[in-house]
């Protein structure tokens, strides 16, 4: 087994390797960006889907809901570039709007960032997956498998660590990057040369009958869908190498350049071939037959696509562990989010978003397409909240400048909050149920951090009471039967020099009650034997009333009760079940009911 | 959950009322031979699909084959009561091979049987759910979970115990019988009166082109499925009132009747009113409708039989527990076979068959038609044994009047060799699975018992090495922090008057260990702490080494070493998710890996 584990996810590291694990720019701009840029293949297609409703005439459209959709970005970057440094421990939009807005708000954001995550994993494996088995049709009845085993590599590749995963996942991002590139480069040559027909669409500004402001907020609404992924970086800052707000910020601005470029490059190029959605065929796929013909050049298009719709699940893997080590330090969710594993990944966020994520993927039979808007409003939702919780801050502290990042924020919250109420309002069938899991998130959060604080002030010196000291000691024996098991664990509470020791033997019939007495006697004179006969052939009630009625007079005297169970453990796993588990049972039993202590005298065989 | 457990299958019974649980005759004829009786709906038929593939004339052959398969119940009929009388302690045909054939024909004897009565209840809950489902076509899709619930409420009933499923099962079980009695009377009754054409038969004797010895015995081999159950009575007999034996002999002479007449009786009318099977009409079906037209009685007769198809099933809950209890106790399989539950029935066989059986039939998805020639050469390898067997004894002993009981035993065992043989030869194709799963079941019986033999060799007293003496003690107290817990470790550790105590501190971290060490010196400057420094963050490597050295060191004055584990236990079972549940993997690691003792000092948290 560790032979294995070792194979999967490498020799364990040093707790002072840490800092080898950290990423430059390239690696770091490669997988945290992977989601946000991926957006690029479906978001312009969203702005014409909704477009179409009205007519092929209203494509022209797309432009300003593009424009639209630049600004919201820039005010996106330049906004979470201010968090990265007013924030440079991490923790994005949960940890901004706690601090600012409040526990409540923070937990929403949290928790809707937490569910996101998984989403991302689930929709884009699975929107890969679809690629692949579109390509190859024979393979449609495996989309399930394929997407659980996708899911399980990213999951292993993660565990080997942050710089090992993103030395295999920066090719095909920046594959992705240049691919694009050269598609617009290309089909802008082509047009600055005359070789496309200017006819194709209609001009920028014609009027369009029906067009109304709701359709065209929905538009661009949907057209956002193509932001989420922006706040991964502000997330996964302590993964950066030193100076990490630096690199961070960075990275956020080539991020969101390359993210400005394809973005306009590609709803410029949708607009000027005049491109209608096509169920069959991606609006991205239709551009690059437009330029290049079915080609090579076309197919590896489509293939650095493929790809990158697949790895945009990276970017959940990045954030999700991150995430959860504040929300777990700040006792919302359990403690052990906050344990480095053998690579110094946070293994157990990493396990935990590829176990949910294959659930989600199995639920939904791989048909994931309708977590869309749920997965887009559940970004806008902490987006809204942590420019919200900018603009308190900038206003509680007004540092030098304010005024200038108070306006960027308040941009930034208010298309946000525009973007999130369209979802609410033009999709609300698919997006309700955030209203309901949300509150479920945050109480649930809310709970496990007051039983942590419970648990904490119990063991805290200063206010407990003081423990009773023990004056001695009473021990109780469960026999089963005259044999070398027993006859080692009277031997050991023999040494202990207890006050008492009593044997228990508990017979389902009353002659053998008597044999056993006798031969008793005979075998350990000096050692006190009880019988309980049990006529419902349970051992664990009579023995429970037993050592209620002795720790009793035990806890008179201060003495303490010990249960010392023999116990046996068979050579091989597979004996086990072969034996009836009684002393595990009676143990587990008496330990979550009596405050009592239980000592376990293991009798190994040997074969 | 007490109460709900009390709910499903009623108060807990005492060992001394037992004899209250015992089955007078009627009852024992009712659950034991609902299997046999069943049989009569679709052995007849076996035999005529087999005809068929000649010609219809050719159905007159069903007479003679008819009364080979009387002739062979007579012989088992007598065969089996020989049996309960020479072991009227039930086990029969196990019992029967191992004591005169030897260990390994008894245990395929025990095994093909086992496996049989799993078949028994999937096979005949899967052929009433069919039956519902054909009556009811809309319910076809929930085949699978119907039968799956009949299989449940089988399994609660029988752990309410043998009497009250008894008192269930009769009504239905002589309603089938009162039925077919109808069914035949009438029929007969109308040929007598004329009332039906002695022309829509070829008369017995009339040459057939094309008939062959193998097809007859192909014929035979198939019609003789409806003898399958016939050995449960022999396995049951500890259910019995007292007298047992002399009960078990005349409820099985009964159930020998009843199957000869009923069986008789089906053979007859389907010759005479020349049917033939159909894929959709059950033979039973044909001959009601023929009789009746399609009228009340009809549909009583259709009912009652599927009825009877469901509650075949029960015999195998007769048979099976008592079957693994005779294994258990030679143990060949795990003990607890023959632990008697709150309601003195052998509830871990009842629960093992009713999950295997449920297993079989999600398998195969409830088209377990397909196991049927599987489930009756699993029948005839052990009556073929037991015949076998029964010969060698009369051989060997000799009795008043042995010749007479080897003769019927000889002519039992030869017919039950053919019929096996016929199985092999005929359906190699469904059987051949046999030969391989009874050489693993009968491997695993071996090795089982191997286990237990060398676990009472070690325990035993006289044959194992004497227990060393404990010298004195070493206490290591692994401790996680200065808390309440962890004091009240120590206290109790300190009570035990042990030569040394040993607090043990593994910190992740430099500056943590020197911090440690100093609060621990303020705090309890007595007690030795040991940090172990770890840099890959593991707890049970280090502390395992350091127990190793301890325990060495221990070993050479014959001191024992006990690890003292603090563990708080929370309130609620869920907040054990919130906690790293260290103390448990500690536990579990050290115990099975280390011959130390191991104490858990539990803190119960208030809150």
């Amino acid at each position: 087994m560790p032979a294995f584990k070792r194979l999967l996810i490498g020799r364990p590291l040093k707790s002072t390797e840490l800092g080898e694990q950290k990423l430059n720019k390239k690696k770091a701009l490669a997988i945290l960006s992977s989601d946000a840029l991926s957006s690029v293949a479906y978001g312009p297609e969203q702005i014409l889907l909704v477009l179409m409703t009205v007519s092929a005439a209203a494509f022209w459209y797309s432009v300003p809901i593009g424009i639209g959709v630049l600004i919201l970005l820039c005010a996106l970057i330049l906004s979470y570039r201010q968090i990265i440094f007013a924030y440079p421990h991490g923790g994005g939009a949960y940890v901004v709007s706690k601090n600012n807005l409040g526990v409540y708000p923070g937990l929403i954001a949290g928790g809707s960032l937490l569910v996101d995550y998984i989403l991302t994993v689930a929709v884009s494996v699975s929107a890969g997956t679809d690629a692949i088995t579109s390509a190859f049709p024979s393979l449609h009845e495996y989309t399930v498998p394929i997407a659980v085993v996708f899911v399980l590599l990213l999951t292993i590749l993660n565990l080997r660590g942050v710089t090992e995963s993103a030395s295999v996942l920066a090719y095909p991002v920046y594959l992705f990057v240049v691919a694009l590139f050269i598609l617009i480069g290309t089909g802008i040559y082509r047009i600055a040369t005359g070789e496309v027909s200017h006819e194709l669409h209609t001009p920028v500004g014609t009027p369009i009958a029906g067009i109304s402001l709701f359709l065209l907020l929905k538009a661009f609404a949907s057209g956002s869908s193509a932001l989420t992924g922006v706040e991964a970086i502000s997330n996964a800052i302590p993964n950066f190498k030193d100076p990490a707000p630096n690199n961070a910020s960075r990275t956020l601005m080539a991020m969101g350049a390359l993210l400005a470029v394809l973005f306009s490059g590609i709803v410029f190029l949708a607009y000027y071939y005049g491109i209608s959605p096509m169920h069959e065929v991606t609006v991205v796929s239709q551009i690059a037959e437009e330029t290049f013909g079915r080609n090579a050049m076309y197919f590896f298009i489509q293939g650095a696509t493929a790809l990158i719709l697949i790895l945009a699940a990276n970017t959940g893997y990045s954030a999700f562990p991150l995430l959860a080590v504040n929300l777990a330090k700040d006792k919302f969710i359990p403690r052990m989010f906050t344990v480095r594993g053998d690579r110094l990944g946070y293994s157990n966020g990493i396990i935990s978003l590829g176990l949910l994520s294959i659930l989600l993927i199995i639920v939904f039979q791989g048909q994931t397409e309708q977590l869309i808007p749920l997965y887009a409003v559940g970004v806008f939702i902490p987006f809204t909240l942590s420019q919200s919780g900018m603009m308190v801050k900038w206003i509680r502290e007004k540092p030098q400048g304010w005024v200038g990042k108070l306006i960027i924020n308040t941009t930034g919250a208010v298309i946000c909050l525009t973007v999130t109420l369209m979802f609410f309002i033009t999709k609300f069938a698919q997006v309700w149920t955030v209203l309901l899991f949300l509150p479920v998130i945050v109480y649930v959060f809310h709970r496990i951090k007051k039983h942590y604080e419970a648990v904490g002030e119990q063991l805290r010196l200063a206010t407990c009471e003081p423990v009773t000291p023990i004056e001695g000691n009473v021990i109780i024996v469960p026999v089963s039967g005259i044999t070398h098991v027993v006859e080692h664990s009277l031997n050991y509470a023999r040494s202990l020099s207890a006050e008492q020791i009593i044997a228990v033997y508990i017979p389902f019939e009353r002659e053998d009650e008597a044999r056993f007495e006798e031969k008793w006697s005979k075998w350990m004179p000096d050692i006190r034997l009880v019988t309980l006969h049990s006529p419902y052939r349970s051992i664990i009630q009579p023995l429970s009333k037993f050592i209620d009625v002795v720790h009793r007079k035990a806890s008179e005297n201060n003495y303490q009760v010990t249960v010392v169970i023999p116990q046996f453990i068979p050579k091989k796993g597979w004996h086990n079940l072969l034996h009836n588990q009684t002393s595990f049972l009676i143990r587990t039993y008496l330990l979550y009911r009596k405050d009592i202590i239980i000592t376990t005298v293991p009798y190994h065989l040997k074969k």
